[in-house]
């Protein structure tokens, strides 16, 4: 949006890459699509001072000084959970409100949903901190329902986000990072591959890059990222899915996904993914 | 690709309503398309003689006469079975050749896979003849793996489709025809929601209609249907994954789907339509 009112734009980013829950695979077609567009990134570059008397003038990083007339800031959250700071309301994951899958505290008439709420995660079973709106929503829905006298558990989630840069569609969804899989239990197996989002003769196609990691031992599907320009990002709804039903990779290969060349190659780029994967698992 | 051409289209159809296998819903947002691009649609009409001496010149309906200068004929198609009909090897569902789980056919050493073939229907669990592309491909993958001693299934089928009207996406998966659902033994329940393809306030966004169909007994989805003008065909894969896992309406309700503004609002459509076929249900 900046880029397109013709600012002059610096993304200053900690990490080694941009996007960093969506994986290293997403970034690296991230990146040169943001520097295609315009803006400049720099990356594992700690922003160190922001810099100006009445108004910032300039950021300061190891190394160098920007100067500018505007900067947005984006340095995490955390879970607010000051309206139970002075109650024996336990917390957990991450600092939030631990809450069981009904969203009860750990007193039994109080029950928290939302940012300030632990969740369960799908992959991991364990109880795990992820504000995102969806999760928000049917919480509160679902203990409505549950304060009403009609039980409704709040859902697992399995982190499924998805982000636009500019033309590219960016998806990812469960245990993508390998040393978080590692700490559930996991061992963590990964292939990235590309494929056209459309039969090869039918015009608007794009390559899309799908990423699955799976658990060598079991070949349980673990997470999964897409990156793309042509529907790229709502493909990962199917990864999320397979998440919930705890599928195979040699499952999701099975999957009976569309085919119709505007919409898909034969195989889905998500089938190719699950194909090669499998085949590095066996 | 007629109309993009200038041509005069006119569309004659036997059954009351275009695209027989996606249901009415989808028909009801296809055929005003159809006709606000110029095509002239006929429903409920049987073209009942191609006309002419050297050359097609018109066809003849009920009560009508159109000339034409060419006619796209589609009519169906039947299983090639010729190559075994000098053979004692059974034939199955729609008069193809019976094929168990790895495609082998009535006798041990002789396989078939594609539009030939019958296959696994996901959701009846019995035996269907629905040729189409990703099924034969599968097909010819497993058995060349199961022939060289590596025993694959061919997958089931869930009749996943998809196709292009101008700029609506259609989309189709499993059981949505009430009588079919009976038959394989379930009491279909169906209803259809119109929501927003992306946030409110996010522009480019399209009306998405989501049909869903459910085993009213045991709230069992069998089927569904989208169609919509941004992003609709895709999200089918949703709805295959699940059949293909045998969820629950209420566990659809409860998937971890993407959300951002761009590409969808809150709750997807898809959760929207399992979130009111639910409440119709209990």
């Amino acid at each position: 949006a900046l880029r397109g009112r013709g600012l002059d734009v610096h993304l200053f980013q900690r990490s080694g890459h941009v996007l960093q829950p969506f994986g290293e695979a997403v970034a690296d077609r991230v990146e040169p699509e943001l520097t295609a567009q315009g803006v400049t990134v720099h990356t594992a570059t700690p922003v160190e001072a922001l810099c100006g008397d009445d108004r910032i003038e300039a950021i300061s990083y190891d190394g160098g000084r920007q100067p500018v007339d505007l900067a947005v800031v984006g340095v995490g959250i955390t879970p607010n959970t000051g309206v139970v700071a002075d109650t024996d309301i336990e917390l957990g994951a991450g600092g939030a409100i631990a809450t069981d899958k009904f969203g009860q505290t750990s007193r039994p008439d109080v029950y928290a949903a939302g940012d300030c709420a632990t969740a369960h995660h799908t992959v991991t079973g364990e109880d795990t901190w992820m504000p995102l709106g969806l999760t928000a929503n049917r919480g509160g829905r679902a203990i409505g329902s549950t304060v009403a006298g009609n039980p409704e558990p709040v859902g697992d989630i399995a982190g499924t986000a998805v982000v636009k840069a500019f033309d590219l569609e960016c998806g990812r969804v469960g245990l993508i990072d390998d040393e978080a899989a590692r700490e559930a239990g996991f061992e963590p197996v990964r292939k990235t591959i590309t494929a056209e989002s459309r039969s090869g003769y039918y015009p608007g196609g794009a390559e899309t890059d799908v990423t699955l990691v799976a658990d060598r031992e079991t070949g349980r599907l673990l997470g999964g990222a897409i990156v793309g320009a042509d529907r790229a990002a709502v493909r990962i709804n199917t990864l999320a899915t397979a998440l919930n039903e705890e599928m195979g990779v040699a499952e999701v290969e099975r999957l009976d996904l569309a085919y119709a060349p505007p919409f898909s190659p034969v195989w889905d780029p998500i089938l190719v993914a699950a194909k090669v994967l499998r085949g590095s698992i066996q």
